[in-house]
């Protein structure tokens, strides 16, 4: 499989494990350094997804995820890549409240250990949008 | 001067460049086919960035920009790199409104054509923020 193709099936796993609540999949789509930038926050790491894993580990009440990503490119060079991807999620709480829906673009930094593609800096650029 | 080097000065170089209101210099510190990734707008190219340059050819009023930017990291990879910043930017609108302060993050991918680093896709996280 090309490097381009294992790109582009990562962003599709981590949508699908990210709808089928499986953080711990989500967890080894990422290297142990990435870096998280979203606006209005402080840099974060893998830290809060392991943090959301524990928490579904033990059962605790989980919002639901779902997205769909288009990829618009991927450029390889050795070891290192990137990706831009145009990204719609809704994220429901649990409970049943109010979806809340997102769209906008990312623009992903990956990183090749271990034979494997996994995101190492990753910058969303998503906002809120009405129904 | 080595590549990092190189590239933390194109950071520099666009501050100073855009703070000297000389939008012809910072095209030439973009790749012809860059695209900038903005929250709640479309991906937009160099051409944004050109009628500026021409608007202020012709002596428009132009916005009076300053900025101050703090790498945070830079990896090369080839002849690609990227680099994340911590960035803080103050726009004055022409005719002396009131200037509006916006900072956060940028990530960056950065190639390199006929020797000189120049950024190709920029992810700008930045939000505004009262005084």
């Amino acid at each position: 499989m090309s490097d381009e193709q294992q790109i582009r099936d990562l962003v599709a796993t981590w949508i699908s494990a990210t709808r089928a609540g499986d953080m711990a999949k989500v967890l080894t789509l990422m290297t142990d350094d990435v870096v998280f930038l979203v606006a209005g926050q402080q840099p974060f790491g893998k830290e809060v997804f392991a943090a959301a894993a524990k928490a579904q580990a033990s059962d605790a009440p989980m919002p639901t995820i779902d997205g769909r990503s288009q990829v618009q490119e991927v450029q390889i060079a050795g070891e290192f890549a990137y990706v831009w991807t145009k990204l719609d999620v809704t994220v429901t709480p649990p409970g049943g409240g109010k979806t809340v829906k997102r769209a906008g673009y990312t623009l992903s930094v990956l990183r090749k250990d271990d034979g494997q593609w996994r995101i190492a800096r990753d910058a969303n650029l998503l906002v809120p949008v009405k129904d």
